[in-house]
């Protein structure tokens, strides 16, 4: 039976009021039956995954899509395991709904309570990665939300499959409401889905530029997520230049089209003429391209000249941006102006510099002497992550389970109204209980 | 001076990064310096006001306006101790910055740090009321972010002497930097505020259903308020029929124009016949005209007919609709169909039936046995409010200190890599220290 977005919304939503106060227990019931169901299921999914790479090895040769693309629709025995096992992690996490997260008694036999509990309907837009369907699936019904979910059109058939099982999982569970997980397929979807803000209540697109200015221009929904990953890493003049360079190289090469690799290295003046050029050598044999500023160029002639518009650029390759900057606040103002919020680094073995850079570079991973690559909601301890916000409201940086969750407020009362107080016949005690 | 819209906004944002880290003794001191600062200009500002009120005449003469806009409009001088105390008040609030909010050991020597920062620059968009101003600027000083406030046009001698006054007294305190209360006059710098998500972080209008919408439909920015209030209160089978009445009559008449005031009522089916007549009479004592279903009806036959549009009307006067439900799942039904996610109330002496109704319905505020009038950041606490957010991302309900807080992540290492972590050869130890 084919539905309407808008019903599939509706239905959703229905099931979210259900799901918000589901039991724990029942939540991880429904995550291992989902684990099991894929781990049983294996060979049809890599046998639909097939189909997906035959089509995609087309697109591969008619040079649309690149072989990057091609190598995240490949599921293979290790990403079939470590998709299940991901699931196993997400059972493991707390539970973050009906968390008493603050409470004040406002009068005798006047209790107030703010809890923790799921958003409710949250739209997902993602790109070729079909291990991305039970990571998010997860996730949500971990977080009691009901998700309605997007994929990238060469991952098709690997998409519906797992959705199918994953729903197949959950029908196995009898007090799982039906309706949580939902699957949409094509753009036009996609718009109808952004103009039902009565339903959806948060859209999180995982995906390029392009794609997050477009949800942002077609919706009233909120949006988390991030259009740049522009990282900058501040070499001060009080760093230890016995790692800065092994962390650049790190920050640039260990996975270069990452949102969180390093595009512009910043460097104190005063470090351009004696370390740059063992910082240069290093990053190029690395297989890095190195462009640079002015200054930078003289110190080392070779280096390709960056112009304005790489302040500005995420590489997304093995290509670094350097700038000498003179001093912390240079450094400062520029990762505000040009950078994207996502995570920016100070080497300094000064920790009033460290903190000042911490303070006042405005974005979601401030980090001192470690490579930006950490910024993840594995590394960071969280779990999984739904992605990465450079919003700064609601969630910010790595989104895991806590991200999913908002709170509402549960009064307590016995009978009052407001009408004595107003008229000052009684007043509030106001005495937090947490 | 007069500057672009787009400038004040890229100042405010300047000017956001340096008050992110500011002391909180400053702050204190900023906040007491307002306070006196109109405490002493008393006579100014009611002059001012006096401006407005003269042209306010007219276009309450002419029907332009309304008497209780007018009222609103009018500063006297228990207007003007309010708002010198309402300052004072935030003042004693505890700072909401720079909390270690969660942190996790990564590895020897990677400690990450979730600390709460200011959100940076917020737009807030309000009518007629000029107590308004001190009131988010104090808020806004408080939890460290830079606003650009928009009042009503009625209001414009008023609200220009105010934020004059409260720009000269930051002035006074040199740590203070320049440029974080902005105040912007006309439609025409609204709608330029509402393109400028480079530097804006958040929108709250404060207004009728008409701004919030319009103001959803023409941004990318995250907008936080609520468009409609249509609050309900259900008198389950199992209510204290003592007080029922009163709180109904408490929570409609107390402030009929809140948006906190109930509009539709919602009665088990079993007190139709008994009851009903009683709660008609004492609303209507109390000036309320009643509209009910048909069953209602014909239990009260000279009450006025309602329709379905009654229960999505708010109607912010003394007029209230009654539903008769068959039980609590159709009252919640009828509450996640036709509520605002405002505020809703269950009356019941039933633990089991209260505890349904708070975890189904989907509203900020879900309240057992008290008027939905309490639903407001005074009465909650919170100290002060900027608004109620009707909305499930970052804040909901009355929105305090803490709504206007977000956080940033703070990673301390000491030279590591990622390479090892992902080659396996080191493992995060993931150890929560807070």
């Amino acid at each position: 039976m084919v539905i309407s977005v808008e019903t599939m919304a509706q239905n959703a939503k229905l099931a979210s009021y259900t799901l918000s106060s589901i039991k724990t227990a029942v939540k991880n019931r429904a995550l291992l039956n989902i684990a099991k169901k894929i781990e049983e299921n294996k060979q049809l999914i890599l046998k639909e995954n097939e189909k997906d790479l035959e089509q995609a090895k087309q697109l591969l040769e008619n040079g649309e899509i690149n072989q990057s693309t091609y190598n995240r629709l490949k599921l293979d025995e290790n990403k079939m395991r470590d998709m299940v096992n991901g699931i196993k992690d997400v059972k493991k996490l707390e539970d973050p709904v009906n968390k008493k997260l603050w409470a004040m008694g406002l009068d005798t036999g006047l209790d107030l309570y703010r809890v923790s509990c799921p958003i409710g309907v949250i739209g997902v837009i993602f790109e070729a990665r079909p291990d991305v369907i039970p990571q998010i699936s997860a996730l949500a019904i971990k977080s009691g939300n009901a998700v309605i979910l997007k994929g990238g059109k060469e991952a098709y058939n690997t998409n519906l499959i797992l959705a199918n099982l994953i729903k197949e999982a959950l029908s196995e569970i009898p007090e799982f409401p039906e309706n949580v997980i939902n699957l949409l397929f094509t753009r036009d979807d996609v718009a109808q889905m952004l103009a039902l803000d009565k339903y959806i209540d948060l859209i999180i697109p995982r995906g390029g530029k392009s794609l997050v200015n477009y949800v942002k221009d077609n919706t009233k929904i909120p949006v988390m997520g991030h259009s740049d990953g522009i990282c900058h890493i501040y070499i001060d003049e009080f760093a230890d230049l016995k790692n800065a360079a092994e962390i650049c190289v790190d920050a640039k090469v260990q996975y270069p089209s990452a949102c969180n690799a390093v595009e512009t290295i910043l460097i104190h003046e005063s470090l351009v003429e004696n370390y740059l050029p063992q910082l240069v050598e290093e990053l190029e044999k690395a297989g890095v391209t190195v462009k640079g500023c002015e200054k930078c160029k003289e110190s080392v002639p070779h280096i390709v000249q960056a112009t304005k518009e790489d302040w500005a650029t995420e590489y997304g390759d093995k290509i670094v941006s350097i700038k000498s900057v003179k001093d912390i606040f240079d450094a400062i103002a520029h990762i505000n102006v040009y950078g994207s919020g996502h995570t920016d680094c100070i080497l300094s073995e000064n920790k009033q510099c460290v903190e000042t850079f911490m303070n006042l570079v405005d974005s979601a991973g401030v980090f001192a002497n470690a490579s930006t690559r950490f910024a993840d909601g594995y590394r960071y301890g969280l779990g999984a992550e739904v992605g990465i916000s450079t919003s700064k409201t609601h969630a910010r940086g790595p989104v895991g389970l806590e991200g999913l969750v908002i709170y509402k407020y549960k009064l307590f009362g016995s009978g009052q109204t407001v009408a004595p107080y107003a008229d000052g016949k009684k007043t509030f005690i106001h005495q937090r209980i947490i």
